[in-house]
């Protein structure tokens, strides 16, 4: 089997299958980062261009240690200033890489909708790296990966996801995936962050975080944007991370075999308790190490052809 | 056939028959780019650094990529910021980074002559990447390269280049390369922009576009350095677009055959109107695509033997 | 023989014959720098990351450098602004970073402390590429390699150490292996630069530079931090430079087999007069050739086990 488009650009460009795919496939990728030798000549002579246009080292680390590790060329260029492209537009600069034929380009921008430009435009693989408020599809797939794992499946679980419902991509992107898959989703944070008409989706609002992770198999905390929130959708944080921060007390009203996720970096202490980071349900770190291994199974996929 | 120096600082340091040697060699490099494994060993164990004290994510990726695509080790160091060298002079630091023992050091830099200070200080060959409105020799030579691929020649040719010619290392690398080939070469711009002797060049001076236009068989735009410029030159951006801007009208006057060509990244509607960029006499994507291949090929003539 | 520790983050924590085992490594090590192909496959799939949280291009060329000719992937991650860690600590990014399964982590940090917290913390070996006024035991073991190259020894000779000792982690990390190795050694500089209790070390304290100077083998030249200093450890950089910079005059009581060291970068006619810099006495680009070898070994050794 293989993935029907060149891109991955959005969690609904892929079906149930393809998804399944993409995370057997990971599971052998992340026995090559177990290895003595963490390498293996998979995608030698491919030309990987991580283009940054937001700040993220954590997530430009995560996808050039997996293309190295398939044994890619990686080239990072960082849009953050003005440097990358003095005032080009982004088909342009999707072009002039495209001329140094790269075969894949992992884009992170601010606007939504920027890696699709690109994927319709340029005859190099894309892979959307978080695009705005819009979507982070690889994110989504190393959480299912990392649900899947611990849980042996994601068909009938009870999955809530905790915060910013409407400003994250990361919530965006695995609410899709964990609907496509069969799960259940259920989200709780304060009204002005969560969208209007959410239940059309066929998710649940649970306002009150208690009940919410009552029935809960799974509970994903989204990031508080201190560098980017307005100031408006919560009074405080104080107030935020007293209703909507994961801490013992709401976990009593939890099932025993739960599992916390968070897509990281953690703001210790609001949206989680620091006494709770450290407990065998809590598998942020699992998340970090399945990164690299489903960007290495995307990033295999996309190549095309089974090489090595 | 080898190169005489161990230094590309300068077009004028180089033979037309060198200059063919540089062509005819960039071009078997540019089918490595089209392979399934755009890979060759040939600089397997060489240290390239890519020294770049002026931000140029492009031209940084171009050498980045050619350096890799020929097995090298490429090491990046950007010297926007005082960071690199704390107060250092330029010469420390060349002096300690030839400790290192690097091969090549491709260097860009807003002074003139720096480059060729660097190169009679170190054993490594220096290739210039831009050095203040001195030269730039690998864009005339990969500007050389497109329009060999699309002409067959550069002999007899007609060649116009508009825009700032004063101040720019393009079009002094360009014309210094275009005529030692034979090539006539025009300038068009205005008054303020080209240097006041330049028939002394050999290279005519026709002041209105339309007329310098009808001769052509390439046409040469240059980038207006917004960033750069001193708002003297000329009253206004609209003004300079008016008069000298190439655009459908302009270009009736224009052979059929005509080539049009720009350094990048492209002011659209200023130099260039957006409707001209995708017609098939516009090869700027060309000359990007064989930037990569022109810079393989000086990294493996520089590294002084075939090895692969 | 084997090092004990998987982590080097002090002198303090390896045995005088440690230190021979590194220095000998690094001596076949250098050898590979000088090669038609400068690159051996010994950490082929292993994964350097390169974290800097002080900006310092030269240490990081230098062990990336070191990394690549080893053949390990080097990853590079600038900390100088917020942008790595949106506010995580530090223990939080070691253990994310640590999830992407890195062999070696090289830590620059402004606090002193910093590695030993990851190297507690973590399965990777850490390298401290400095912290804080604390240490740089790279910096001292390729000072070390750089005197029993010239002396064939490190025991018996007198090294003189001049400068800012009390905020030097050079200073401290030379001290401490100089002692170790059963080298003599005095500092000189201004008082209020000195440690008050320094002979408490074993160190000889002698204000007046001449008289110093006297009896030196070696002669460490510390670098004025002038982004760093508060002002008011002496009066101005003048007066600093008239009683403890090196020149000709000064260097007339030297012994004529002297040696003069300095970590770089030097800022010149304050600490070092600049006609003194080519002298063949002066090994300061000799320390910085040493500084790949060292690394590479270093970087060998911790990999824990001969490979190739």
């Amino acid at each position: 089997m293989e993935l029907k488009n060149k891109d991955l650009i959005s969690i609904n460009d892929i079906s149930p299958e393809e998804i399944d795919l993409i995370l057997d496939t990971a599971k052998s990728m992340k026995e090559i980062s177990l290895r003595e030798i963490k390498k293996v000549p998979t995608l030698r002579g491919k030309t990987i261009i991580n283009l940054f246009f937001e700040a993220s080292t954590r997530t430009r680390t995560s996808f050039e240690i997996a293309g190295k590790r398939l044994s890619a060329d990686v080239v990072n260029i960082s849009a953050g200033s003005s440097s990358v492209v003095k005032g080009e537009t982004l088909e342009d600069t999707g072009r002039n890489l495209q001329a140094m034929k790269p075969d894949q380009i992992i884009l992170r921008h601010s606007c939504a909708g920027a890696p699709k430009i690109l994927a319709e435009m340029l005859p190099s693989a894309i892979i959307n790296a978080g695009d705005g408020a819009h979507e982070h599809p690889t994110q989504a797939l190393l959480d299912a990966f990392t649900i899947r794992e611990r849980k042996g499946k994601l068909q009938g679980l009870n999955v809530l996801i905790v915060g910013d419902i409407s400003h994250s991509r990361v919530a965006r992107s695995n609410i899709l995936l964990l609907l496509k898959k069969g799960a259940k989703v259920t989200v709780s944070g304060p009204r002005t962050m969560v969208p209007l008409f959410i239940e059309s989706l066929g998710v649940d609002y649970v306002p009150d975080l208690e009940a919410a992770v009552a029935g809960a198999d799974v509970i994903m905390m989204l990031r508080i944007q201190l560098e980017r929130q307005g100031k408006t959708l919560f009074p405080t944080l104080r107030e935020y991370s007293r209703f909507f921060g994961l801490n013992r007390n709401i976990l009593k009203a939890a099932k025993p075999e739960i599992l916390i996720m968070h897509p990281g970096p953690v703001n210790r202490g609001i949206e989680i308790s620091p006494d709770i980071l450290t407990e065998p349900y809590t598998v942020i770190l699992d998340q970090v190490e399945n990164g690299v291994a489903v960007r290495m199974a995307l990033m295999y996929l996309l190549a095309g052809k089974v090489q090595g």
